[in-house]
């Protein structure tokens, strides 16, 4: 079966995001932990973070401004800082409803049952059930003309992890920690170990 | 267990890119098929690709100019166009193989065993042992400075999919086509659904 881009373009529009959302292949599961100068916090699911470098350590992440993440995104260029928190199977449920449209007045935090937790002296709340969960400094925002969303760059500067889940080379067992992934727009899923594949050689 | 700036700028760079891998999450496992003007063709795996946008319906991906998928983007700059094909479990272990250093006049599809796939006078290759591809034209790109690394947008002008996968509402059933997910470097999944939930209010 073949969509060509007329076709894509005539699809209703809930119809269209479900499609759409589902092309770019599994996606990962992270909950933004803000706060704005009064300390007001601010929880949100986000599931366009994405690897960008090692060294130094970068993360990146797409936030549509028109929807419920503009707290997160305001917080951030108000403090200059934030928190990833990796979403497990234990939580996934809490962690999609913190996508409803919330007042700025409002914390996910409280209306889901997710706590915060301040570590480090690190002013932006991490989520305490979460089992692998980083601090970071924003250092770039851009936005995207192209449709109006913007990219979010950030560097970890603390990260919080469970050692026994830390391999001899330095990679992180996440399916042990029962880390999800998403798919399209509201499907969540836990994996199975296929293999560590070797440095590839020709 | 605690990193701190330092601690993670001190790891031997191998640890450190396995470690900063693993942090996002679940990552995306697609092909890159392209073709230079000759007629050459390339193909990459990309762990990077990422939804940007429905309507226009828009992907991201990082492409790291000094790595392997250098070709790839040489070849999107100078034909503008290119495909991106879902990885399944039956082709993970050839899909690795792509990241091994061939040379420019090299195919990765040759290498591999990964067969070229020509759709809808399409001048890129799809791969034939995927069961989700689409054709993309290049719309962006943005050499992002902090890391030397390209940020590629681009938009979906037609898309192959076997209909019965696809939803009532839209939402592919990737899991059913055995999509995988990439986890740090080199860990490669399938996926259990947990649940799709619905779609959440205050």
């Amino acid at each position: 079966m073949h969509f060509n881009k007329d076709a894509l373009e005539q699809l209703d529009s809930r119809y269209r995001a479900h499609l759409i959302n589902s092309l770019s292949g599994f996606k990962s599961a992270n909950l933004i932990g803000t706060q704005n100068k009064d300390g007001q916090t601010n929880l949100a699911i986000v599931s366009s973070v994405f690897h960008l470098g090692a060294h130094p350590p970068l993360v990146g992440m797409i936030i549509r401004p028109h929807s419920v993440p503009r707290h997160t995104f305001e917080n951030i260029k108000e403090t200059g800082i934030y928190t990833i928190n990796q979403i497990n199977s234990d939580i996934y449920k809490q962690a999609h409803q913190t996508s409803a449209r919330y007042d700025a007045n409002e914390s996910e935090f409280d209306a889901t049952g997710l706590k915060t937790e301040y570590l480090n002296d690190f002013n932006a709340p991490f989520v305490s059930q979460s089992r692998l969960k980083y601090a970071l400094k924003l250092v770039e925002h851009q936005h995207l003309a192209i449709n109006g969303t913007e990219l979010v760059i950030g560097e970890i500067i603390d990260l919080h992890i469970n050692p026994d889940v830390i391999s001899d080379d330095g990679y992180i067992n996440i399916e042990s920690l029962n880390t999800v992934a998403v798919s399209g727009l509201d499907s969540y899923h836990t994996t199975n170990l296929l293999a560590r594949l070797p440095y590839a050689k020709k």
